[in-house]
C-alpha cells in the first residue's frame, strides 16, 4: 500500500497560472479568439493540467495493459483466451492497430504483460508486471483478492514512475485482454450502479445470445461479490482486471506527476473511473479522447464529466483512440508555439 | 467555358473495385471487423474515389485561396478589409493557424490571390490568379459577372490541373476573405432555399447586431439579384466571391482527376455546394472534415449528404480542419498498409 498512499497523497486538483497564461497567448494569436474551438481548450488544459506555459508534447507514451479473464469460461467473447497472448505479440513486433497510430502520432507504445494466460514469447520489450496468469472467473467470486488489486494499481503507478525519469509529457491508456469488455461493464455497473443492460455491449463483437451471455455473467458477479460502489479497489478486485486495475494505476501515477492521461475508449474508462472513486481529484488530470461505440462509454463519460474530443464510431481499445488524441495535442501545442500573433504579424485586430 | 466544360465531362460517379478491395484488406488486419469505424470508412473511401489500392496519400496539398467582398461596406465583419492582404502575407510567411496544422500534417498550403483589395507584398510563393480587387457589393448589385465567375473557377481547375502534375493524393479546400461568410451564407441561401436568418452566424466574432447586418446584407442582395437555386455559377457570380467559385473550381478539378477533396469549413461547404450544383456527380468526391459552429454548415452538410469526420468546434476557416483530416486520413492509409493481418500475425480469428 505503501506506493499507492505516497501517489494518492500527491494528487491535489491543478493550480497555478499556466492555464491562464495559455489562454492569454492562444487570443493573441492571428484567429478570432476561439475560433479553434476545443483545439485551444487542448492546449490550455495541457498547460492547466502540467503546471507548464507553453505545454509542451516531447515524449507521449501509450501504456498497453495486457491480462486474461476467468470470465471468458462463460462465453462472453467472440475470439477465444489464446488470442490475448497472440495480440501480445502483435503489439511488441508493432503489427496491431495501436502501433501503427502511434507511430503515426509519433507516440510510444509500452506494452506490459499484468497477467495473461497464454504463454507469451521473451520480447526485450516486453515490460513483465504479471500478477497472475488471469483473473479468476468473476461470475463465481471475486476476479482477485484486494492485495492483488492493489499491486496492480501500484504496478501502474510504477510504470509511470519509470517512465517520467525519462521525460514524459503525456500519458495513453491502452489495453489487450479477451474477455476485458465485460470485465469493464461490470466495474462500471458497480460503480455507477447503471444497469448491467445499459452498460453492457457487443465487445469485439458477439452476437445478441453473446451479449445476454456477458450481461448475465456481469449480474451473476455482482450478486455473489457484492462491490461497494464508494470503494474503487473493491471494485476492481472483486469484478476488475488486472490491466483495468493497472490502468487505474497508471492514470493516479500520472496525476500524482501533474502528467496529463488521455483516456483511451471504454475500458481505459472504466479504470478511469476506478481511479477517480479511488481518489476524485484524479478527474483533472484526465482527457477523453474519443466516444466509444460501447453503450457504456457514454456512462463512463458522463460520471467523469468529461466530453471527449473524438467521435469517429470506434471501438477497438489498445489505446487507439488514445493515439489519436496524441496526434491532436501535439497540434494544440504547436498552435501555441508556432502561430503569429496579431502583433508580431502586423494583422490589424477587430475594430474595438 | 472550355477548361470548364472540359472538367465537367471528365467528372462521373467513381466506379472500380477498389473500394471493395480496401474493405476486404481492411476486415483481414489484427482487429474486430469495423471497429476503427469512420478510420477504416476513411480508408475506403480514399480508395474507392482515387481508384487505386491501396490507398495512399503521399502528397496533400491545401488550396488556401484569399479575396475580398466588396459587401463589407455594409458592415458585416468584425474586422476590417485591409486584414485579409495582411493575413495573406502571414499565411506566406507560415504563421497562420493552417500552416502550423498543415505542417503538422504534412501538407502544403498554396496560396492564392484571388483578387484581394489591399496591397500584398510580392511573394515568391504568392499565386497570383486575380480576377479583381475584390467583389463589388452583391446588396447593391451582382459581385461579379457570370464571366468572372467562371474565370474564377477555371482558375480553381486550373490549380488542380498544375499540382497533380506533380502528385497530387488528396486536396484541402481552405479560404481566407474578410466578409466572406456572409457571401457563403447568401450562397448557401440561394442554392439550399433555407432562411437567411438559419444559415447566417456570427462568422469571425460580430455581435448580434453586426449578424442582423449580415441578415440584411444577404436579403437585400437575393432580392436584387435573384439568384437560379438550380445554376451553381448564377449564385457565384450574383451573391459569391472570387475565392468561393474559386475552391468551386478546385473541387471540380479534383473530382476530374479523381483525387478526393477535404471540404474545410461553412465556407469551403458553400463552394462544394455550388460546384455539386454545376456537376452533382462531383459529391463523390468529398470529404468532410468538421462540423463548422457556423449553424449553416449543418444545412451545407445535409445537401451535401456528408457526414464530417470532426466536431471539435471550429469557425476558422483557411483549411484548418481540412489539415486536421489530412493528419487522419494518412492516419487511415498506414492502417491499411502496416497493420498485421491475422494470418501474418498468428492471431487466431474468431471462432466460427
Amino acid at each position: 500500500m505503501r506506493e499507492l498512499s505516497k501517489a494518492l497523497d500527491a494528487i491535489a486538483a491543478p493550480a497555478g497560472p499556466s492555464g491562464l497564461e495559455a489562454q492569454q497567448a492562444l487570443d493573441s494569436l492571428t484567429k478570432p479568439p476561439g475560433s479553434l474551438g476545443r483545439l485551444e481548450e487542448l492546449a490550455r488544459r495541457l498547460s492547466e493540467i502540467s503546471g507548464r506555459f507553453p505545454p509542451e508534447v516531447r515524449r507521449a507514451v501509450i501504456f498497453t495493459l495486457a491480462a486474461d479473464h476467468g470470465v471468458v469460461a462463460d462465453g462472453v467473447s467472440a475470439y477465444p483466451q489464446i488470442v490475448t497472448a497472440q495480440m501480445v505479440e502483435n503489439l511488441l513486433r508493432g503489427g496491431a492497430a495501436v502501433n501503427v497510430l502511434a507511430r503515426h502520432a509519433g507516440a510510444d507504445v509500452v506494452v506490459v504483460d499484468m497477467g495473461v494466460a497464454g504463454p507469451v514469447a521473451a520480447h526485450p520489450d516486453l515490460v513483465v508486471r504479471r500478477i497472475a496468469a488471469g483473473t479468476r472467473n468473476m461470475a463465481a467470486g471475486p476476479a482477485m483478492s484486494r492485495d492483488e488489486a492493489v499491486a496492480a494499481i501500484e504496478a501502474g503507478i510504477g510504470l509511470v514512475e519509470a517512465w517520467q525519469r525519462n521525460g514524459l509529457d503525456l500519458i495513453g491508456t491502452g489495453e489487450m485482454g479477451i474477455g476485458n469488455s465485460t470485465a469493464a461493464s461490470a466495474v462500471v455497473a458497480a460503480l455507477t450502479q447503471v444497469p448491467v443492460e445499459a452498460v453492457t455491449g457487443t465487445g469485439t463483437g458477439v452476437d445478441e445470445e453473446g451479449r445476454r451471455r456477458k450481461v448475465a455473467a456481469i449480474e451473476r458477479a455482482l450478486a455473489v461479490n457484492r462491490p461497494d460502489a464508494r470503494d474503487g479497489i473493491d471494485a476492481l478486485a472483486k469484478v476488475g482486471g488486472f490491466e483495468i486495475a493497472g490502468l487505474a494505476g497508471v492514470i493516479l501515477g500520472g496525476a500524482a506527476r501533474r502528467i496529463p492521461v488521455v483516456v483511451d475508449g471504454f475500458i481505459a474508462g472504466a479504470a478511469a473511473l476506478a481511479a477517480v472513486r479511488i481518489k476524485p481529484e484524479a478527474r483533472h488530470y484526465l482527457l477523453a479522447s474519443h466516444r466509444s461505440t460501447e453503450p457504456g462509454a457514454r456512462h463512463v463519460l458522463d460520471a467523469l464529466g468529461l466530453e471527449p474530443y473524438l467521435d469517429l464510431q470506434m471501438r477497438l481499445g489498445e489505446g487507439t483512440g488514445a493515439a489519436l488524441l496524441i496526434g491532436l495535442a501535439k497540434a494544440a501545442v504547436k498552435i501555441v508555439g508556432e502561430m503569429a500573433t496579431f502583433k508580431s504579424a502586423g494583422v490589424t485586430d477587430r475594430a474595438p
